[in-house]
């Protein structure tokens, strides 16, 4: 398994605090040494780091801790590998252009049976694992779905593509982060939660080492900053939890869209 | 105008020396000041860093600099903006998936009149530059003429790819490095060079600051390392000047395949 973390915010935001929590579950508190990625969205551009080492022990995430990098849309996942062996071809996020946009995702989970069903043409793994090819499965029905125009209603697309994503969990075990730069969706399979962070700005403090913030001195009264994590950060906050079959659409870090329960 | 930098090795190797000299061109001896981005292959996957920000004093230049990552391709450039504002969407190299591979692709020039002909309708450019949209062409009809699946020549594709670089070529200067991860291609208009190095290995001198090296001392017997670039990056070694219009194509650092004289 691995461990997920997303942000959506309606102001350029640095996630140096709570990618610090996640950091240590990469070889310290938590067991996923098999590499690290995350991607910055600033305008419609992206940057993704990577590395098949451990974050805990990366030069390059101790660049991402020590330099903060303000973006409204970011997408992290450290990897406990399953299927597909350690590489960097096999470390999350994956990135693919469509419409004139940079898709981000990145999966937490394993699935079974999944050869016969993941076939694409347009869009194609580079690497072996079963999250790549998921992705590229759901890049490949988009398209089939919607063209290569982009469609006036992207909500339509996120809805669509919820569908695939329940296709998928029915082969196994699939919480996804999937963003265009501009929104932000969040797929719970069996582990993921989020926190929207807004004025009154508190303080919060880190679980998985000996952190704490005080949002209200970082932030301005106006910022809404939502957070997705396999598991909470925090310990004194209230993370809401997703159930199976869930998901969330968020833009500046407001919920726009989710699933009918 | 903008500075290219490329490499092609047969065994993993790392460019810092190089990197160093081009980091100075942006903004220190050259005006090269709008963003720089350097992407490594690793195997099949890759990862590039980028900046917004003049490399000599970009954060995490320093980080590509101090911090050696061993690649067989390279694909780096440092930019001074004609066309499109600076921004990380219209920062190079740019990466798109094609065939199960990333191809990566850099460009120093300008060009004029290209809205008409760089229309595509599967890769689209995400910034608004010349570059991206000409990228994006080649891409598109790449795929028009050889398919969904990547044909057993790909030499062939390489000698196509040549004949578009000759359109884009009358439309301004396009100097142009290209990689698929394991080839690497380099394109003429005006300005690009390349030496290939092998044992016996001597000592280079950086024009750009005063930095010695000497390679006996960094490699094995067998190595073989090409390095491309805009201009010279040392002045004690005898590079080779790409005529306009010329082509070449490196595997494993050596030359596979060129244009016909």
């Amino acid at each position: 398994m691995c461990e997920l973390l997303a942000m959506s915010a309606n102001v350029p935001t640095d996630i140096v605090f709570s990618f610090t929590g996640l950091a240590q579950r990469g070889g310290v508190t938590g067991p996923h040494v098999d590499g690290w990625g995350i991607t910055f969205y600033e305008g419609k551009g992206n940057r993704t780091f990577k590395d098949a080492r451990p974050s805990s022990e990366s030069h390059i995430a101790q660049l991402i801790k020590s330099y903060p990098i303000k973006s409204e849309v970011v997408v992290s996942h450290i990897r406990q590998a399953n299927r597909g062996c350690v590489s960097l071809e096999n470390t999350h996020p994956f990135t693919r252009e469509l419409w004139g946009q940079y898709w981000t995702y990145a999966h937490n989970g394993q699935l079974s049976d999944y050869e016969k069903k993941f076939v694409s043409t347009r869009f194609n793994a580079v690497g072996d694992t079963d999250s790549e090819m998921a992705f590229c499965w759901i890049m490949d029905k988009v398209v089939e779905k919607f063209g290569d125009k982009a469609p006036d209603d992207r909500l339509a697309v996120y809805r669509y593509i919820s569908t695939l994503a329940d296709e998928i969990r029915a082969l196994g075990v699939f919480n996804m982060i999937l963003s265009d730069g501009e929104h932000l969706m969040s797929y719970c399979s069996n582990n993921l939660c989020y926190i929207t962070r807004r004025a009154p700005f508190g303080k919060a403090k880190l679980i998985d080492t000996d952190v704490v913030i005080d949002f209200d001195k970082e932030t301005t009264p106006n910022d809404v900053v939502t957070v997705i994590a396999t598991r909470p950060l925090t310990n004194n906050e209230q993370w809401n939890v997703l159930t199976p079959g869930e998901w969330k659409l968020f833009k500046k870090g407001e919920l726009v869209s989710s699933s009918v329960s």
